[in-house]
């Protein structure tokens, strides 16, 4: 069945006319989906115990609030860098013990979901994992708080439904998160679909997260989507940061460098700020 | 031969090489390009002189300060509205007479330009004709301002081209204008692109305008998109207002009635403000 | 009003609820939309006497019955080379004298109407123009045939809406052809949307024509495509070749050798055989 | 990093530079990717012993010669039939069992593997699950059949980096299929990418399957889709079939009844001898 024709029914746990107010988040004292704009801040992969705590440091240092990394990396090629598995899971969880910064990280299949759910705050699901539905269903079955990731391929309401897996597998802590689509625009990694974040906003009391550095996948540009995405509601962000880009095992193009973050957590201040939301 | 492949010499005119510092544009004391976010807005269609003289002086009345409304109407149905033609212009003068407003419409082929041009302070070349490469090159051949629309199946490099023509006949003064791309998200009209904001603002000298009522083509929707483009760095935008949209002739369901722009506009103006842009 | 929510009383005149039977064209004895699958073949671009002349003698050796070439060429960039115009025009006369094939050649502009339908057999929109409401009235006000290109950004729907302007004005001559869409995929130049053909094919009783070369725009790949479209249903094609690609003025990888063309012509005609339609 | 400009070495097993003859598969004295064209075909899902034995009858007295039939069902929402799992591979393996002809099934997930393999001769990894990456390294630790779908919002170039995920594992034994892409174009379910046909028969030595019902959506057009697939050089085609598609638990829209699955077998067979290919 074409899942642009089923009826709203299919997001029912997630819409807001199952709860009206927001969903409201809390680990280690964050807060998301509340008033505060949230930052989530960190490398696309944890490369080595020194540059995850030296980068943890430096974002606790600013007013972001959550550490990411990835110690299991999805990768297009085989050949590709796929992250130091465990050792990276534990590198971040020294890393929180270092600075109190609660981490998200990916898990990418059911048989990991034990195994990360151990060291992590939040399980992050990728983008080429939003339809994947024996992954939903597993961390649905755990009471971590999911940030679940937009497909590149993939709807709107299609992101509804997967939360909706998620929610009726018992799960209530899920956040959704935009972070670009497939289109013929070749000038950017991906599109970002600004247009979702009100949308979202609208029909789910979920939080909306944006993750502007894959959408646009050049990190010259990514304090102004970070800026838009909080200027149509979105209640937080997910930014790459690496102390050293260019040495970067992955996504070194999209990722700021301590500076720019800090001008980028500045410019975020003043829209958050405009709009009565704090940082 | 594949436009993406091409040189970025296909828009030497267009580009931060050829000119460092921005196009600045003035119309009857309206300035364009320079620090001052510009709102223009107005009705779809102009539908008669009584509608666009109400709306024009409500308009008058916020910080908006170009006045729009369609003569010459593209509709992809030849049964649809196709707009009241020389009428429509001789009221869109009357109105600006009445108010003092720079006035923007739509111009749809090269004969129709010396017309348009002598009602008119701002030729629009909608979507449907950003290559439309003989109006392009009538328009360059005035010394008219242009307000150039993004085609929604085109690329920001093509967009750049499209300028290019302009800039190539001898007319300098060009804004661009993003309003929404196709992509698979069925959930709005057409999907606004973010990422082109920056890309452009820092690939070209030319003012950047952003059309968010045709992007997400819903008006609940309009001022979350408006506020994320000036966020962006937009220079300023280009709202659809009805004074009933319930009635309105075209473009109703995007529309915002009077107190819906009131408010967009008290919302665009806090974000003009966090980054130090007056409206 | 989004055109995806339009009744089909949109394209009430190029539907088969208005006319059952498909539209048969006649031209020079060359019957198109009738059981015989039509081949158009020539060059992207005219671009000397001597040219068109030596490929029009080898088309005519071939069971192509139509010699298309571009005289006004739309060009993304303005410093591409954009054709001969009238000298084209005179020399695709010149051509068809020599050799009795029809000729379809791209007009741009209303104003551009007149001269080329003195030289043309059939006039070609191109896909840039699908949109160009002035110039599909201006067509249509002919009785010329008219070749009407999908744009790239275009629905199916949208282009029997383009068409319906056409008959809407009076010309009942009228094809459709599809050739190829912008999606995500950067491998091909642009997708041929092979599912067109039969929707196409079973909305409307206009004859449907694909355009293989500037929908997949690599040479090797063109007959594969042809062959494709000719199952599907389509009822003719039309094909770029060049004596000698690499030296062509525009769109020289997509464009056959003659060689290559005629193994082609060879496989479409097995193609057309087992669907019982001569070529 | 963008996939996209990532060398030509993410797939080197995959590629023609690895092995320039084609990949032949057998099962059950089937063969695939040889100069026969394969038809597998059956239900979306399988509902009932019944109804799997009385479909896989219907397909034995046909040329088609592998039983598709879907037990694990991803689903977008979690309120739709998810497949009988254990219960429908059972009923699978009875049909073979009866009729001799070899069955293709989807897995889920790395622990569902074993139990899948268990029963079926082919392991269908769906669209959603194309670059689910700790499942193709499960199925690549298997010596089973691998039928590799492309993901709607993937490029042909990922697909061909998602089956070097399995072939580096170990499994030489995979075949791709393409079945649909998401563009903007609303009035099919998904575009066929005729073009991805002969460009994947051109870069890689595996069989290229087609997959006209997911593709198009709408029963009356699949034959025509099925037809261009093989006239492009597609070595097979994979069709839902049912006795009752009215009935159907899921994609009943797409599923032929038994007498159109003749009639595309007819024609199908017919462009297939057109290009010396028997069925």
């Amino acid at each position: 069945m074409n899942s642009v024709s089923s009826s709203s029914l299919d997001y029912r746990r997630a819409s807001r006319h199952f709860q009206r107010e927001n969903t409201v988040i809390e680990t280690r004292g964050i807060v998301i989906g509340g008033d505060k704009i949230v930052v989530m801040a960190g490398p696309c992969s944890v490369e080595s115990s020194c540059q995850i705590n030296e980068l943890a440091l430096f974002i606790k240092s600013t007013k972001a609030s959550v550490l990411r990394g990835g110690a299991f990396k999805p990768r297009s090629s085989p050949y590709s860098f796929r992250g130091l598995g465990e050792e990276g899971l534990k590198m971040l969880a020294q890393a929180r013990e270092m600075t109190g910064l609660p981490i998200v990280t990916e898990v990418m299949s059911p048989d990991q979901v034990p195994l990360v759910a151990a060291y992590s705050d939040i399980l992050q699901i990728g983008a080429r994992n939003m339809q994947n539905f024996p992954l939903l269903c597993a961390v649905g079955a755990t009471q971590k708080i999911v940030l679940l990731k937009r497909g590149m391929g993939n709807t709107i309401k299609e992101l509804l439904m997967a939360a909706e897996y998620i929610l009726d597998a018992g799960n209530t802590q899920v956040m959704l998160c935009e972070r670009g689509i497939r289109t013929f625009e070749t000038m950017t990694r991906h599109t970002f679909d600004i247009n979702a974040i009100p949308v979202l906003k609208d029909l789910t009391h979920l939080p909306v997260i944006a993750d502007p550095s894959h959408a646009i996948g050049n990190a010259q540009y990514v304090s102004s989507i970070a800026r838009a995405a909080i200027a149509a509601g979105a209640d937080g962000i997910l930014v790459e940061v690496h102390m050293n880009p260019s040495m970067a095992l992955s996504d070194g193009d999209q990722s700021l460098a301590p500076e720019a973050f800090c001008l980028l957590m500045r410019d975020v201040e003043k829209i958050a700020h405009a709009i009565d939301r704090p940082l």
